[in-house]
């Protein structure tokens, strides 16, 4: 038996380019004469659809899509993740599916049973869980059917749910596997997916064949990376990361094959591709091609436009210089650099004039008051005004140049440096900056050195260093990581040998800036816990505040 | 036996304050001679914690609380809602419970089972369902304990919920039901909640102690009404709306009385009450005193200021009047007789010298082009930028003043007009607006006549009106409502006779101004479907757009 794996970058309620796309691979399965093609978790909608799929209208369409590719499936199996309707008045209204065609018949509809609901996943808002399992018999073969998740509750310490789906299903007797997936990247988790996959063969003995999305969705990226695993836990094949691919596997040297042809990861590449495909997708998707950004002559707006650059040209990346009166000798030159180096058109339009202007006409309602951090925040306003209008008039996106220790602690200017339609660099953390910069520059300066090596300064007063107000930042990333990843208390961070009031300070200005992290750009994510839709906090709590 | 219903506004983290408004309380109670006293769900914590609830030192501090109040229970029974451990190890980690003290030993802790995860909810996200039912005995009397939800899956033409709590429960026979609740406002819920009462006593034939919160807690909105039904069905006692509350009943009294003593509604009045104390609280829980707005002379700016000086007093809400060269006459004198009304203090800053400067600064990248939206949200956003010098300067917090029509369709500045802390009318529609304005000028007139009789305008360029780019609010709103509110297609809205290019046209524009929507502040929830945390939808997204 042959067997297509489709690896997709699909497009979120864009049914045709969804359909177009299946298609276009069901005709390349049958020229390669597959038996079976396998495509991934809610394909015809796209993951995640969120809301929409409270509006029968969008699951109308992709019942559409779902009936046209029914009307493919002569002489090949095609199996397909969608949702469908759930026929019981009880529960919610919809199942999270995996539809199973064959010579235009419906030959099974197997319904996710693991919902995943954390994070970033919201599953049980929209799913009403399976506990109806089954095989589907195709050629002769048993075969397991799983939709994602499914095949996660196995081997942790600490299981989410009280249900194993393989666990109810092997008793059957199944030959094979199948896994149709939309499971995120983050750093890690390529790895962890392919030992979860292992794991599941390792315990069941039988191959699996395991299809994810790849393609960026907003803030959430998907790598790719599927996985066919031949019954004693070898990764007989593992599909690119990080861009399309169709592959036609025959079952038969899967389960002769003892060779173990895993790719190797790289966590800092992984994190620098997955990026470059955010905004390729970000922007895509929206149909833009350019886009602008600021350059202050810093190692944050410079890693941005490089990472955009990658994907989009550097010359439809445009920088905006905007010295002040504080900014260094060397700002303007870095950035000057960083521009040449990168191929990318670019205006110095200097804040002065803008600066005096709101000076004066503040000045009767200001009287008496002296300079303090409103006037830092009016310049980097200024500066987010000035990167708006280029935006407005020219339908580049703006970029947010945020990275993830600012968004922590809130030093940033809401409605200032926080302006952007896109964070490229909100889930890395600072010193992971300094990695990603020489990363890119690995094969060459493309980011100059100088804009690494000088201390951080956000140039808003004179003399001003982030290390005024903030602790280096390898100590504050720790301190960061071990609340936001780890979710750790206080009093166990000061245990792990923090400054007590140091620990207490940056936790209380984590919880008190939630307020602007509400209002700034989604976040390209690729931590295991980002900013944004995955981590949900109210903004009037009073708690370690 | 004489029970006492705790009606309170908990802050959500503050732990000493939520655990003193108890104690006090528990005080209260002792004192009327109450056997028994009803706080409300997840009350140690406030409602709703969102993920706090993941990190243990936050669940050990609601546990302190716990231990605290067990301490207060001699003589007194306490019923409280907190978080408790899901001791077993497969399942969330976490189970919403109703405690129930008395003589300083926990009597039972009974575990919710129906867990809200649609619009704001978010239940399911951190907490295991029960499925273990049972009564509670307290001096001679068995008690039906549920939270929340749990009473709410009856009668329901579609329940969410193949389980039915009281169900299970009744045939134990139990003298009477508590339900400790956090059921947020929306307007008519109030109506809704008194019918759920009534349903589940009609079935069940038992009285019912329903306990709500009140106050606000951001954008969610609580509005009290706590209830005591008899077994007859009738409303025997309601708890005022908007305020606390500490009300003790005798049980005797309850059984014998016949009397229907529910409060009237009003939808208006109860949506403008909510608002108020939505901005007080916004304020209140923030340790802020007072605001900050621009006051364009139109309706919304208006209606906006004065729902905050009910809420924080005029003399703490300060107008900013910023005319542009486009501003008609009566713009300025409109907001300033509004300020005058409302006893506010305002400055007037025109924006042109600001506005000149940009245009300056940006003549050599713009030039060739011709003024079209980017020169209007230059204007948009140097008025931002005042409101935000002055926020940040003297410490009020910026109010949005956008309406939900102008949100759906993106019809406002990122950055300018959109900026604010909290959106105080951001889920009211424009025709509601109205309403509001002269709800508020029903004893005289606080908003300027004109303000609300002449046509709509962001006054952005010469003789600019709403009504050049956006149909007639009326037609806007009923075909935003059945799309927000009802999840209504696009065939089925034209079908119901409106204009199929103008429904086509007004869909698109909601679905692709998500991005905007995304980097708002936080509205204060009236509807049933705000924009905001009960709304997520993906930005990228290609559907009807």
């Amino acid at each position: 038996m042959h067997i297509t794996l489709a690896q997709l970058n699909y497009h979120i309620g864009n049914f045709d380019v969804n359909y177009q796309k299946m298609a276009d691979a069901v005709a390349v399965a049958k020229s390669e004469g597959s038996d079976l093609i396998i495509f991934g978790e809610l394909a015809t909608t796209g993951y995640p659809p969120r809301d929409f799929l409270e509006f029968p209208d969008f699951i109308a369409r992709s019942n559409e899509v779902l009936d046209k590719l029914k009307a493919l499936s002569t002489d090949i199996g095609i199996i397909v993740g969608a949702p469908s309707v759930n026929p019981k008045v009880e529960g919610k209204d919809l199942f999270n599916s995996a539809y199973f065609f064959y010579q235009k018949e419906t030959q099974r509809v197997h319904h996710k049973a693991l919902l995943p609901t954390y994070d970033i996943f919201d599953e049980y808002r929209y799913f009403e869980p399976n506990y109806d399992f089954g095989l589907v018999e195709f050629k002769g073969k048993k075969i397991a059917l799983t939709v994602c998740e499914d095949i996660w509750n196995i081997g942790n310490e600490n299981p989410l749910y009280p249900v194993c789906p393989l666990d109810e299903m092997l008793p059957m007797g199944p030959d094979f596997i199948i896994n149709v997936s939309a499971s995120p990247f983050t750093v890690m988790h390529a790895e962890e997916r392919k030992q979860i996959v292992k794991d599941n063969v390792n315990r069941y003995k039988v191959p699996m064949f395991y299809v994810n999305h790849v393609g960026a969705q907003t803030e959430i990226l998907f790598d790719g990376g599927s996985i066919v695993a031949g019954a004693n836990g070898n990764i007989y094949k593992e599909l690119p990361y990080f861009e399309e691919a169709i592959e036609t596997i025959d079952l038969d040297d899967v389960m002769s094959s003892n060779q173990d042809n895993a790719q190797t990861d790289d966590n800092l590449r992984e994190m620098h591709d997955a990026i470059v495909m955010g905004v390729r997708d970000y922007f895509g998707k929206l149909g833009f091609k350019t886009a602008v950004l600021g350059l202050s002559g810093g190692i944050d707006s410079a890693v941005t436009a490089a990472l955009a650059a990658r994907a989009l040209g550097g010359e439809n990346v445009r920088g905006i210089l905007m010295p002040s009166q504080y900014s260094s000798d060397h700002s303007v030159a870095d950035a000057e650099q960083l521009a040449k180096n990168l191929g990318m058109p670019y205006d110095i339009i200097p804040i002065k004039p803008m600066y005096d202007a709101f000076e004066t006409a503040l000045a009767p309602a200001f009287e008496g008051t002296e300079f303090n951090v409103t006037e830092e925040n009016i310049q980097a306003r200024i500066r987010g005004l000035l990167n708006m209008a280029i935006s407005n008039k020219f339908g580049n996106i703006l970029l947010n140049t945020s990275n993830k220790s600012e968004m922590a602690v809130g030093y940033g200017t809401l409605y200032g440096d926080l302006c952007g339609g896109l964070s490229v660099i909100g889930d890395v953390y600072k010193t992971d900056v300094f990695r990603l910069a020489r990363y890119i520059n690995k094969d060459g300066e493309v980011i100059p050195n100088n804009s690494i090596t000088k201390p951080p300064s956000a140039e808003l007063r004179p003399n001003q260093k982030d290390s005024d107000s903030l602790p280096d930042y390898d100590i504050l990333d720790e301190i960061l990581f071990e609340y936001i990843e780890n979710r750790k208390g206080p009093s166990e961070i000061i245990e792990m040998g923090h400054d007590e009031a140091l620990v207490k300070r940056i936790l209380r200005l984590v919880n008190i800036n939630e307020f602007k992290r509400y209002q700034t750009a989604p976040t390209l994510r690729v931590s295991r816990k980002s900013f944004g839709m995955g981590r949900r906090m109210p903004i009037v709590a009073k708690y370690l505040s």
